[in-house]
């Protein structure tokens, strides 16, 4: 199966492709690093990461930049980072990319438990991920080809302490059962789904 | 109380100000037409909405502008409008307005069931719903003061005669049942609450 991996340099881009290489023709993508660099945020970049990657069976986006930060300071200008980022660099993943995926093809988008489990300083990630799971109800519906579309839903992850002071009673998921959740979207035969990890 | 209605000139938004204005003191916004002119796409308009308006004591908005059509030929510049207009003109509205806002005041958004039960043509709402019933979750535990946000999330309105054949078997939701859904946020006491009617 040829799989692009967009965010490969990312502790979960890395995982993945470690895990996944073994039996599957990867191709890494980037912002500054892998076998094509692309910016999310910019559809222009994503349309030639396309064409440079020609004809795939599956994409896995495990890149999401949000902002965090208290609500009260915030500005609409550091909001759009999520919005930019996590939420419309995902949607146009799709978008531009359906026009190049194989029959039978996957999308797997990164989404969170913070849609539906708010923690302060993360209202834009809640807000992204809300968006996020919705849309891959609704691209469900839309994608023609038998493509399918999914989201992998974690809750703070164990190679991120940096987070874990924000998460208070959370359980850090494991690198490897949220590799689980990415594999179940990507070889598994659901559509529409929110595969929650936590 | 003072309440700031913003999509005055819309149908949901016509409703309200009738059962409303008889008990409260209401500040009509629209794009061309009411008290105050405001453009929700631009942060800039939405201050000085604010700015006119003063303090007040509950927020409504029934203006969620998104972009109808099939995803197979959607572009990401038509995407914007979902994006631009119901998502983050609606955040933006409580981003700016929470210091513009009394003690113990609400914010009410407009959502939607598609957020959960997608239709074809609707993928823009179905996003722009999951992101702002996320982000009503996310705020709630931000907002100081006692001050309170929701949405509530109907299916096909009576009044929308045109979209029910993209609804098949969705029941049209009558005016006065949605009403009570913003009733239940302005004058209830709950917070984070995405307000299903249907």
């Amino acid at each position: 199966m040829k799989i692009i991996i967009v965010g490969a340099s990312g502790t979960m881009g890395k995982h993945l492709i470690s895990e996944l290489e073994k039996d599957h023709e990867i191709i890494k993508v980037g912002s500054n690093s892998g076998d094509i660099q692309a910016d999310i945020t910019s559809p222009g970049s994503l349309e030639k990461m396309f064409e440079k990657a020609g004809a795939f069976d599956a994409l896995i986006c495990t890149a999401g930049p949000t902002y965090v930060g208290p609500w009260k300071k915030m500005t609409h200008t550091e909001f759009r980072k999520g919005i930019e980022g996590k939420l419309m660099g995902q949607i146009n993943l799709v978008l531009i990319g359906q026009h190049y995926i194989n029959p039978k093809g996957s999308f797997t988008l990164i989404t969170g438990e913070l849609a539906y489990e708010p923690q302060l300083n993360f209202a834009n990630a809640s807000a992204a991920n809300g968006a996020i799971d919705a849309f891959v109800r609704a691209a469900a519906i839309e994608l023609e080809n038998d493509v399918r579309i999914n989201a992998v839903s974690p809750t703070v992850i164990e190679n991120s302490p940096q987070y874990f002071p924000y998460f208070p009673g959370d359980i850090p998921v494991t690198m490897k059962r949220l590799e689980y959740g990415f594999r179940k979207s990507v070889f598994g035969s659901g559509t529409g789904q929110v595969i929650r990890i936590h």
